[in-house]
């Protein structure tokens, strides 16, 4: 078995899968080559650990260590299993991303079993390792996809007929490359069966590198919307329109991303971002007849998010009235803050006594899973801060923590 | 013979042709299925009223009216004539385009031809109706692709090899259509045979509208410069980065926005345009990692249009180290200002002492034929000022005072 106990060493296996040369670092999307490779390497690896494997009907794997029946009694059957501990994370990655968002608490969760065997911990209940297909929502545009399948959140029909950019819809991709579509959906027997799930991925944010931690717990997860706006002018030629003539929907989205910048800063620990723009019809010499414009807001406290997000709709209808153009507003997502169950995380600061509660603006199907599962994360220092970039990073010997605090904490709760 | 001397009926006829759906108006890309139809719908009201219809190696239709010979004179051979007087436009358009933007001038051209002939105008050298393909540049990226080409300013090995939205090159698209593209170049012969060149165009923008006139003559076309603006940033999670950690640069680019319309606004009579923007990687929850935006600027004096740019220069590397972004600054294209030919509007303006001299900020054929054949135009009124849009209109009145004026121009110059 190579890679003992070595979260480092087995990402460096996959460190060329899904290379982007036109962005920089990796393009993973749900179900492509590249993402099947990494699953190839999963189970090969947890095979090798002797790991029973599977595919549940929403796609998600899962990699189980049973625990070894005590003398006179039976082997649990596979798919019988109760209060299990689940720890784990994902594999697709964003356009462009990181080679640990997603891959580390995969390698960290391998390297786990391996110290917890070489240590001689004995299981008293099952320990799954689950990769969530979708996390980043960067193919099918819904994010935490597989988890919000088995919790019951997606409507199935909805999700088989969602399409990627190509237009091929989930169930398309789906049959090609062999995985039935028609029986994604809720799976509360599963859901029943775990009894803790906590995920290890690398911080999104300098949080823990301000703090020079290495490791911290997830206190909540930030509240979280996404707002389309759209704004129509006229559209017209731009050399032969006066300016005084124009109705420009690019003029008034260049007032709604300053509103957004400037409300966001404005309120302690928010985040507003316009990531995405689409100018109508989009062409050098002539004035956009409308923009598209999407806009992302976080903050512990849901008011505050709702609080910018009507400021930044007064400054977009005061703009496009000063040009002669009109906006809607329509609110596409909004997820409340997520508190992470309270005696999860006392039971994992009792092995993690000096380890920072940090909160965090990035989705987690962790997140997802807190709603039906006590629920739990670890981050990883990352010295960039940054996120959803190749500029993301940890170090190694951050990395060897995180595989330490995470085998410490499922030593705990797989023993107590 | 349908339609004789009246413009409105022949637009009528091709109301149709190249309709759009999704963006409303017309979508007539050069050599497209809808531009190949108003071709024909061309050949056929030439060939009607007698003329003789030609296609040169530039892709330039050309229906000429030849002058009767004397007795005792031969006629004049097709392809020897000289001193020829030649009127004109385009049939393809942008997308989402209106019935009028080159339609109109082929239109009046033939009512014209109508008119003179019931009028008993005797030509004493020869008229053509000239239809230039790629006017709009909206398929090939090149605006006055035919023109340029007759011209001498294109490189035809480049244009061959220029392709469109979908990967084709010109030379495919040509073969496609059975047009040979190994001939295309500059024809100085041709140009040599032409004394005037006089296009009629309705108005893109308010001018005449403002002026309570139906019909103008254009004094020069704004000089005009395409630049191209990068911005870069450093990507990240917009739910994890704190605002004060962000490199963003979408709020650089809402600055540069911003810059663009207060200093085109801030010279008189100048345009200034961002209608082209690409955020890279464009997802609502990511902060982009870059910017390309595209910047129009257009003024009657170069020295004006290229101090605009400089400021916006000046504000965009602000902003830039501001958020700690860079920027880079590209000039992509530069017309100087196209004054048409004075002894040729004094002529014009001797049949239509009451018509106002008009600048104009749009690009045409007329303003490149204008470096190598004397050059002129006429404007229609647009009640709306719209161009480029479904909103561009002109009155039926309006139309057919086009049509007289060009009428009056033509039998002036055709008979001197």
């Amino acid at each position: 078995m190579g890679a003992c106990g070595d979260a480092n060493a087995l990402l460096a296996e996959i460190a060329e899968v899904g290379c982007d040369p036109e962005r920089g670092g990796y393009t993973r999307p749900v179900f492509s080559p590249a993402e099947l490779r990494l699953r190839t390497w999963f189970t090969t690896h947890a095979t090798e650990r002797g790991l029973d494997v599977e595919t549940d009907r929403n796609g998600i794997m899962w990699a189980w260590w049973d625990p070894t029946p005590a003398h006179g009694e039976p082997a649990a059957e596979p798919g019988r299993r109760c209060d299990a501990i689940v720890t784990g994370s994902h594999l697709d990655s964003v356009p462009g991303g990181g080679n640990l968002d997603g891959p580390l608490g995969v390698a960290s969760a391998l390297a786990a079993v391996d110290l917890l065997r070489y240590r001689g911990v004995q299981p008293v209940r099952p320990l799954g390792i689950a990769v969530f297909p979708e996390e980043e929502g960067s193919r099918f545009g819904v994010a935490c996809l597989g988890s919000r399948l088995l919790a019951g959140i997606l409507d199935p029909e909805e999700v088989r007929g969602t399409t990627d950019d190509t237009g091929r819809t989930f169930a398309e991709v789906c049959a090609d490359i062999g995985f039935d579509p028609d029986r994604i959906g809720a799976d509360p027997a599963r859901i029943a069966s775990i009894s803790a799930f906590v995920e290890l991925h690398v911080e999104q944010g300098r949080g823990l590198a301000d703090l020079g931690r290495p490791v911290a717990l997830a206190g909540a997860i930030l509240a979280h919307g996404r707002w389309h706006l759209r704004i129509e002018g006229r559209g017209d030629h731009a050399g032969a329109t006066r300016m005084a003539d124009r109705h420009d929907p690019v003029v008034v989205a260049s007032a709604v991303i300053q509103s957004v910048r400037r409300h966001a800063t404005g309120e302690r620990d928010a985040r507003g971002t316009v990531g995405r723009i689409k100018v109508v019809p989009g062409g050098t010499n002539v004035i956009a007849s409308a923009v598209d414009l999407w806009i992302d807001v976080r903050h512990r406290a849901e008011e505050v998010v709702q609080r910018i997000v009507d400021e930044v709709r007064d400054d977009a209808i005061r703009a496009a009235e000063a040009e002669g153009c009109t906006v809607a507003l329509t609110e596409q997502s909004f997820s409340p803050t997520v508190d992470f169950d309270a005696n999860l995380r006392g039971a994992m600061q009792a092995v993690l006594p000096d380890a920072p509660v940090l909160d965090t603006g990035a989705g987690h199907d962790a997140g997802v899973l807190a709603s039906v599962i006590p629920t739990g994360m670890l981050f990883v220092r990352n010295p960039t801060g940054a996120s959803h970039t190749p500029a993301e990073h940890a170090e190694p010997a951050d990395i060897a923590a995180g595989v330490e605090a995470l085998t410490g904490v499922l030593a705990h709760l797989l023993t107590r």
